[in-house]
C-alpha cells in the first residue's frame, strides 16, 4: 500500500516537473514547442515493432543556445532530455519511455563551412548526409558515411552509424574531428581542435560518437570529407551459396584490395528487390561491388576481385559502367528495408544486425540461414560483409504473440550467436533500447559499471535520453 | 605554522603509506620490487629536459593478475600508480611527481594471438612495436604505427602515438580494437569485443587511448594489422624553400594521392642526418616520401607525386628502390632525433611537436623557422607534415638560466601560435607534464570540467598516474 502511494506520489511529482517544464519552454519557445499527440508520436520510434513512446513535448531547436536552455529547464525540473535528427533510428533511440521533452535538431542545418583545403566541413546537427553531398557536389569532395536513410549528421554521430562504404573509409567513429555537445549541466564542450590528430588528453568526441545522447546532446560536427573518387567502378556477382559469397569476401579483405563497397544480399533479398525496385537479378546469393580509384586503379582493383570471385564459383559479372546504372544498383540496395515488407503484408519489419570477426562470418551468416528456415521465418539477409557486419530483417505479425516471441527468440539466438564468435550485438543501429538487454553477456559487468560510473559523472540526474544504452 | 605543521603531517603519512604499501608488495613480488636508486631513475624521465622524479619502488608485473594486485595494494593505500613501458615518451609522461609505484610491464611481452584471418591480434602492453613486426614478418601482416622509438605497444596506445605512416594508416586511436584495462578499483574491464565495428555503448577503447594512464593501466590490446605491401616505392625530394615543400604537401593530400608516408626535414636537420647517418642529401628542405600498393599503382602513385613536386619547384627526385636503401633513409629519419644532439654538445634536445590543419602548415612552420632565426637558437624541424603535424628539437644548454628560458618561450609561441590556427598543442607526443600547462587554452574550461568528471568517477584517489594531463 506505501509501495503504491510512493508510486502515485512519484507520478504526480514526475506530472509537474513537465507540467513546469512545458510551461516555461512554452514562455521561451512559443510556437516552437508542440505538444499535440500526433507531433509528439511522429518524434518517437515508428520505424521498427517496437513500441511508440512518445515525449510529452517536442521543442523545435533553431542555436546551440536553444539547446542549452531547454537542456537548463529540462534539468532544473529533473525531466528527460530526447535529442532527435530525422527519426530514422532503428532501435528505439528516440523513445521517451520515461517521457520528458524531444529536441529536433532539424531546424539546425545549416552547413558553417567547408575547408576545401583540409577536406573537412562544419555543420549543425540536422544537416542531413545527403543534404551535405548536394552541397559538395561541385567542389569534388563527398563525406563517405552512407547508412541508406537520408539521416541527419548528429544521429549518425549518435548512433556510430556506418554503412555500406564503412569497408573502405570507416564509420562515424573514423570520420568526425570534433563536436560540440551541451551537457547535462547545459554547459557547451568542445571536444577537439580542427586539427587531423591529436594526442591532447581524453578522446571526448570518440565518448560522444555512439552515446546515443544519453551524455549530451550534439550541437555542431566537424567531420572528414572524402575527394570524390576520380573512376568508379560496381557491379554485381551471384553465387553458388551464402558461404561461397562469404568466403569470396574473406579473401577480397584479406588481400588487401581496397574495395570501396562490398555488400551481400541472400536470394530471399534479392527476390525482393527485383520485384521492389524493377530489377533482373539472377535470385542468388549476390555481392553488391564498388571500387573507387584512378582509372587504371579501378580496373586493376575489379580485376583482380573477378579473380576471387570465380575462385569461390562467383560469377557472371553485371558491371554497372555508367552512373545510372550506379544508381540504381545502389538505390535498390538501400531499398532493401523496403523490399522486404511486400513479402508478408501487413507485418512489421524487425531490422536488426551483429557483427561478427569476418573469418567468422560464413559461418555466422549460415547458422543464422537455417535457424530461419528451421523456424520458419520470412527474414531477408543483407549486410556490410566487408566488415564482418550482417541485418536481417524479420517480418513479424504483430498480433500473433506466436510469431512474436518467435522473432524475439530468433534475435536473440543471433546476438548470443555473434558473441560467441567474438562478434558484437551491433555493428552499427546502436543499442537503444532493443539491445540493452545484450549488454551484461557483450561486456561484463566491471565494464558496464565503468560506463554507468563515466554516465553518472556528466548526467548525474540521469536526464539524458533515459532508458538507452545501459541496462 | 598550522599549516607547516599539516604539511609534515602529510608528508609522514605519505611516506607511511608508502612504506606500507612497499612492504606489502614485497611480500607478494619478492626480487621483482626494486627500491635501488638507479633503477627507480631508469624509471622516470630520462629522454627530454624536463626533471627526473623517480617513483619509489618500481614493481615488474608478469600478467594482468599481478597488475591487479599491485593496483589493489597502492589504492587499499592510496599511493600513485605510474605505468611504465620503455620510457620513450617524451612529456614526463612516467614521472613520478608525487611518488607512487612504477608498474613495470616490459615482461608483459608476450604476442597472444595472431588471427590472419582477421588482419589482427591480440599482445601484452610489454610487446614493442619491432617485436611485433618480427613475429609478423613471415606471415606477409604488419604493424603500421611507427613512432620512431621501439616504444611498447601499452605505451604507444596510452599516448595516442602515431609518427611516420599515420597520413595513411591512422594513429593508435584508429589500430586499436580492443583493450583490457585494470581501473583505479581493481577490476579489469574489457573494452570491446574483437569484431572490426560495433555500436554497442560508449568506446571505452578511444577513452584508455590517450589516457596516458591516468583512467587504467593497458594489460593488453587487440590490434588492427595490415597486409604487406606488395610493392613499396620509396624517395628523397628536395625543394628550395620550407613553404614549397609544405605546399607540395597540401597539394598531395588534397589530390587524394594515397602516399604512406610524407616527411619534412628542413635543411637544418638534413644537414644533421647527412653527418650523423652518413648520407650525401642536398642540404636544403627536403621531403622524404613512401608509396604502398602494387606494382602499378605505387608506380602511378610516385608518377603523381613527382608531377605535383616538380610544379612547386621540387626536385631531383632520388628514389630508393632497393629495400637496404629504403631502410637506411628511414633509418635517418628516425634516427633524426638523435642527429641533432651533436649540434650542440652537451645540449639537452627538447622535443615537441603541435599540429595544426594542413591548410595552415606552410605557415605555421614558416613562422616559427623565423621565430628559431631570430631568437638565435638551434632547433630543427622535421615533422609528419600529410597530417599538419611536425617537430622542433630544440637544443638547450641546460646550465645557462637565459638559455632554458628561451627555450620554454620558444615553445610557449609556438603551441600559441598551432592554437590560433586552428591546430593543438600536441599532435602525438602527448600531454604528460610538458603540455598541461596549454590545456585550458586549447580546452576550454567546459570542456576540461568533463575530463576532470571523468577521471574523478573512474579513479576518486587520483591514484592513476596523477599530475599528467589535466592542469
Amino acid at each position: 500500500m506505501a509501495e503504491l502511494m510512493d508510486g502515485m506520489t512519484q507520478e504526480r511529482a514526475a506530472e509537474t516537473a513537465v507540467a513546469a517544464t512545458v510551461a516555461s519552454l512554452s514562455k521561451h519557445f512559443g510556437d516552437r514547442l508542440a505538444t499535440g499527440r500526433t507531433i509528439r508520436e511522429q518524434h518517437a520510434n515508428t520505424l521498427t515493432w517496437l513500441g511508440n513512446e512518445a515525449p510529452d513535448a517536442v521543442v523545435f531547436a533553431e542555436s546551440e543556445e536553444d539547446v542549452q536552455l531547454i537542456v537548463r529547464i529540462c534539468a532544473a525540473n529533473g525531466v528527460p532530455v530526447i535529442p532527435f535528427g530525422t527519426g530514422s533510428s532503428l532501435e528505439g533511440q528516440i523513445n521517451a519511455p520515461k517521457g520528458g521533452i524531444s529536441i529536433d535538431l532539424s531546424r539546425m542545418n545549416r552547413i558553417l563551412a567547408v575547408n576545401m583545403e583540409d577536406l573537412d566541413c562544419v555543420v549543425e546537427p540536422g544537416v542531413t548526409r545527403k543534404q551535405l553531398n548536394d552541397h559538395l557536389r561541385d567542389v569534388g569532395l563527398f563525406f563517405p558515411i552512407d547508412p541508406g536513410a537520408d539521416a541527419s549528421l548528429g544521429g549518425m554521430a549518435s548512433t556510430r552509424a556506418s554503412g555500406t562504404n564503412a569497408v573502405r573509409y570507416g564509420t562515424m567513429k573514423d570520420n568526425v574531428i570534433a563536436l560540440n555537445a551541451v551537457l547535462a549541466n547545459g554547459e557547451v564542450i568542445t571536444t577537439a581542435r580542427r586539427a587531423r590528430k591529436s594526442a591532447a588528453g581524453y578522446d571526448l568526441t570518440r565518448l560522444l560518437v555512439g552515446a546515443e545522447g544519453t551524455l549530451g546532446v550534439i550541437t555542431r560536427l566537424t567531420l572528414k570529407l572524402s575527394g570524390q573518387p576520380e573512376a568508379i567502378s560496381a557491379g554485381v556477382c551471384p553465387f553458388p551459396t551464402i558461404r561461397s559469397a562469404c568466403d569470396a569476401v574473406i579473401a577480397t579483405i584479406q588481400s588487401g584490395l581496397p574495395v570501396a563497397r562490398i555488400e551481400l544480399l541472400d536470394e530471399v533479398q534479392v527476390k525482393a528487390c527485383n520485384a521492389y525496385s524493377k530489377l533482373d537479378l539472377a535470385e542468388q546469393p549476390t555481392l553488391f561491388v564498388e571500387f573507387h580509384g584512378t582509372e587504371a586503379g579501378v580496373h586493376e582493383q575489379a580485376e583482380r576481385f573477378g579473380e576471387i570471385a570465380a575462385d569461390f564459383g562467383g560469377g557472371a559479372f553485371a558491371w554497372a559502367t555508367r552512373p545510372e546504372d550506379r544508381s540504381k544498383l545502389w538505390q535498390a540496395r538501400h531499398d532493401a528495408y523496403w523490399a522486404c515488407l511486400p513479402l508478408k503484408p501487413g507485418a512489421k519489419a524487425l531490422a536488426t544486425d551483429v557483427c561478427v570477426p569476418i573469418s567468422r562470418l560464413a559461418e555466422c551468416v549460415d547458422e543464422t540461414k537455417r535457424d530461419i528456415e528451421e523456424m520458419g521465418m520470412v527474414a531477408p539477409i543483407v549486410g556490410h560483409v566487408g566488415d564482418g557486419n550482417f541485418h536481417t530483417v524479420t517480418l513479424v505479425d504483430m498480433d500473433d504473440p506466436h510469431d512474436v516471441a518467435k522473432a524475439r527468440d530468433f534475435i536473440s539466438r543471433m546476438v548470443k550467436r555473434s558473441l560467441a564468435m567474438g562478434g558484437t550485438a551491433t555493428g552499427e543501429h546502436g543499442v537503444g533500447q532493443g539491445k540493452r538487454k545484450y549488454m551484461e553477456a557483450e561486456h561484463g559487468t566491471a565494464t558496464l559499471d565503468a560506463m554507468r560510473a563515466i554516465k553518472q559523472a556528466l548526467d548525474p540526474q540521469g536526464i539524458m535520453n533515459p532508458g538507452k544504452i545501459l541496462p
